[in-house]
């Protein structure tokens, strides 16, 4: 199935206790779109300045996403997002933001697009988020991404685009803000109230949780020792997650399972190299490889 | 095989979001033997002071935990805790505690339980681990707690405790203390290192962490909507993990992982309910239930 991400590209500057990166290809569109290539084709709906490197386009290309939805806004300038880990690494601290050409208008979704079957919409303002999916014209899976701002601020709009999507996959921080819920059951089961009808919460390295009309499923992160960037690790997880739904075709709950599986994998890959290097040469075996690890770490019985 | 405990009994008083509860039984080596009782039948070596309830010594003889070992000091009083839980309920608020009868000797482990085979050694100053684990004559499986206090004021004594035991379990702020590695992967290596075969970590609701000298299983907690008191949830987990592999006799990796799920699934029954309520019912054949659902939730390929 055709899978359309839309959501931000950006030139990061990350620092963390193993070292630092300035000026790299990053964003939420792109870590989404590199976790999901191996199981997919990705179509990537994004808006970028005069100033992005034509050398990133390339690393896109070469990664085999479509990029007819990329749109350089001339006389705008991309993204920038400096960041910072410390201690046990679990939450970004960010130095500098400058949201440039995102404070513009949503990217359009180009009609090559329009027919796309699974769509992701990573974080952005909810009513563009809506707007973007009004351009899809029968979209099977449609899921979102939110953050702390928009709960804060935009609840309505948030509450008006819950109730358009199918599923979402938020972190616990922002599961228990949106519902005022501190236990991540009593937390999913409230977010599905509001429309979708499954809800994946991510832990960090505590692993995730999905809450389905039938049950709740829990899994740990995958052990890792050598966590060197977190940055993406979330939306490298949405991707792993979506890039499997979209090539089964199949939604029900034991493919959401299955898929929360691969999001875990393709998460442990991309935390254990500085920026998209974790993901870059990553392919399908590397993945089936650690996927079928950690389906035998979790057999017991 | 015979399963020794020794650890503090208390009279508690605990207060949560969801109610409280005045001068209760608890104390660490009550609740293990409450977990392990179903599993295995359980030698319990602890002292109470004379205002001891005989009410409190009839609740334990009737979940069938042999009370040789149980030592009443005349002129002395039982070790008294009052704690307090607040929002994610994930760490307790000492309130007050009189450390009464555990600030004097340690108990002797009677005659009749010196053939024991598997031995829980709970928290307490680890030269009193040592002296009582040589009481013990030819112990099959032997692991330990400890806690924050030991690992910063009786560092000497804790590591040769650490080089005498097979195992220990203790939760992942201690791991980190002790070892100075915020990563609980390398936490649970150094700890190895200092002796032990086989390292358990406790995350409280994040789940556990088993390392052996082959492989790493991370399992999450069972998801629990209602959680109503933690108070003893990790010594209920250590009691489910020993119960069991007391009764299988058998302490090998595969072994160790079906003993981490017994644990997970005996805590998860703990702190549904105030104090011991949420063990004193519960049979082999609730464990085993919630084990095989637990089981089943985490079979995912």
């Amino acid at each position: 199935m055709s899978l359309l991400v839309t959501g931000s590209i950006g030139i990061d500057t990350v620092q963390t206790p193993h070292g630092s990166v300035e000026g790299v290809l990053g964003g939420s569109a792109v870590y989404f779109s590199f976790a999901a290539a191996p199981f997919t084709p990705v179509r990537l709906v994004a808006t970028v300045g005069e100033d992005f490197p034509d050398e990133f386009r390339q690393v896109l290309a070469k990664r085999g996403i479509d990029l007819a939805g990329l749109e350089t806004r001339v006389g705008s300038k991309t993204f920038r997002w400096s960041g910072r880990y410390e201690g046990d690494m679990n939450a970004a601290e960010t130095v500098d933001v400058s949201l440039n050409v995102l404070a513009e208008a949503a990217p359009n979704v180009p009609e090559a697009f329009a027919d796309s079957r699974v769509v992701f919409l990573a974080n952005t303002h909810p009513t563009l988020q809506r707007e973007l999916l009004a351009q899809i014209r029968t979209p099977q899976l449609t899921v979102c991404d939110t953050m702390n701002l928009w709960i804060e601020n935009e609840r309505e709009a948030l509450l008006a685009t819950l109730a358009a999507v199918d599923g979402i996959i938020i972190n616990d921080g922002e599961a228990r803000q949106l519902t005022g819920q501190m236990n991540l059951i009593d937390a999913a089961r409230a977010i599905r109230d509001f429309g979708p009808r499954f809800v994946v919460i991510k832990k960090g390295e505590h692993g995730a949780l999905l809450a389905t009309e039938d049950e709740i499923t829990v899994i740990p992160a995958r052990p890792t020792a050598d966590v060197r960037d977190p940055t993406g690790a979330g939306d490298s997880f949405a991707g792993g997650m979506l890039g499997y739904l979209a090539a089964e075709g199949c939604y029900d709950g034991q493919t959401l399972r299955r898929a929360l599986l691969r999001g875990t994998v393709t998460a442990s890959f991309a935390i254990e190299r500085f920026s998209l290097n974790g993901l870059r040469d990553r392919t399908k075996a590397d993945i089936d490889e650690r996927v079928a690890a950690l389906s035998r770490m979790l057999s017991i019985n």
